[in-house]
């Protein structure tokens, strides 16, 4: 059974099972999906639904994908309430982080119009992110490996069938890291928190995930300098875009022990099958 | 080939192939991901990534969904413009509607600590629906055979491999709908959208959604009155409770001829394998 780091992330419930015309009652296993409020310095952020799961990971790697700080160290304090209703993440930054934030929010509440149209405003769904200047590298049988290695790898997965998964590829092994969770922003989210938390380094080894990449999921892996992103599933065109214009190496499809690249091939290594 | 009808859906990449240590060159056909503002009497609201097609749809369906306007003649006009960043939804509703609007984002403006705290901000996420009262029913063949229909019936995703669907299915017939996105919630707007313009009733047939079932998937359903929500893949506990308490007939794991039923069992009715 899974032991959650947080809240029970499984709960059970009962079901009627249909088949050839014969119902059975019958008990099931539901992920649970938690309003998960992240508050900054006092000042609620926003309200995402997500498994109730190291949430440590998760306060961490939001707040940098998300650029609310730029280091790790800037995230000074996270405490976590329990409500009736969800979960509450109190999280302290670092003054000038922020300073910056209330600035965002400010902007955006105070716009008019459609975000879309100032260059001001931009930022709301294209935020500056620096391109990548990772040098890892990793092999296509590695890489097809660490795929291996994540599909049978996801309690909540197997026990739910509601979750996606983030895991991180080093160059020469297994998974190091997997995260999981209802959704697949926030398995990445949590991914990325726990990596940093690791002390590993962004710029060598992967990011693999059980499900398509969107340009979000670029932008995010980009702002933590992550070289590599690996997806089961399609990218989106934004998501290649997004991953030409960062340097991030964008793969889709990886799947039966092969792949397809969309961007950045210098950091796929041909190599033996395994 | 797909032809959208408001912008490419679809967009030629060039990708890299590897498979068993061979790499080709070669082309595929990408996912467009477009953010889509959404505007309220001039006033921007919401920016959602979308797949560029069925706009009026999905702005019908989006303004219906998140309680924005109460009844379809509450939108008064729809208006397109493309920008070099996305596509703006100009979007007029009756004066009482946008009145409400701006009441709901004053109160999230300016509250500080968390919205799952106060009672008052609580809205933000669970918004009160009433319960649902359809009395439409569907034969568990019928149901079956409605996401047979739904997965022979993709073109983008059969294209691209990126994007979800949502379906109605009547209780004796084909699907009559069908609408694909690259995110699930907007197939399922885009689907009420769809479903609301041609003047069918949401309460006599059945939603049938190609992905998980989320929390927000069973209150959109539920806010314009949809009794079945069908999904190929798991609920999360949070859907099942909800579905519970807003009287939502929630199905899973609707694949190979059988079903799950997670939530309120009188409107999926026995019948003979077709």
């Amino acid at each position: 059974m899974v032991a959650p780091a947080n809240g029970p992330a499984v709960e059970t419930v009962r079901v009627e099972r249909w088949r050839n015309g014969e119902v059975v009652q019958d008990h099931d296993l539901a992920a649970a999906e938690v309003p998960i409020c992240l508050e900054f310095n006092g000042v609620s952020h926003a309200v995402m639904l997500a498994s109730p799961t190291d949430l440590e990971d998760f306060a961490l790697g939001f707040s940098l994908t998300e650029g609310i700080i730029e280091r790790p160290r800037d995230l000074l304090e996270v405490e976590e309430q329990a409500t009736c209703e969800g979960i509450v993440l109190r999280l302290t930054v670092a003054a000038a982080s922020f300073h910056r934030l209330k600035q965002v929010r400010r902007t955006m509440a105070g716009r008019t119009g459609c975000g879309l149209c100032g260059a001001e405003n931009l930022g709301q769904v294209f935020r500056p992110v620096p391109p990548v200047r990772a040098s890892g590298t990793i092999s296509a049988p590695a890489l097809h490996a660490a795929f291996r290695d994540l599909g049978a790898n996801q309690p909540l997965q197997r026990l739910t069938g509601a979750t996606h998964a983030a895991g991180w590829a080093l160059a020469d092994g297994p998974l190091a890291l997997i995260r999981e969770d209802v959704g697949r922003h926030n398995a990445l989210d949590k991914l990325i928190g726990a990596l940093v938390r690791a002390g590993m380094d962004p710029g060598h080894g992967a990011a693999v995930v059980t499900s398509r990449a969107s340009y979000e999921m670029v932008q995010k892996s980009a702002a933590v300098g992550i070289g590599i992103l690996a997806a089961i599933s399609a990218p989106t065109a934004l998501a290649i875009r997004m991953a030409d214009s960062l340097n991030v190496t964008l793969v889709g499809f990886a799947r039966g022990g092969g792949h397809v690249l969309y961007a950045g091939s210098g950091r796929i290594l041909a190599g033996v099958p395994s």
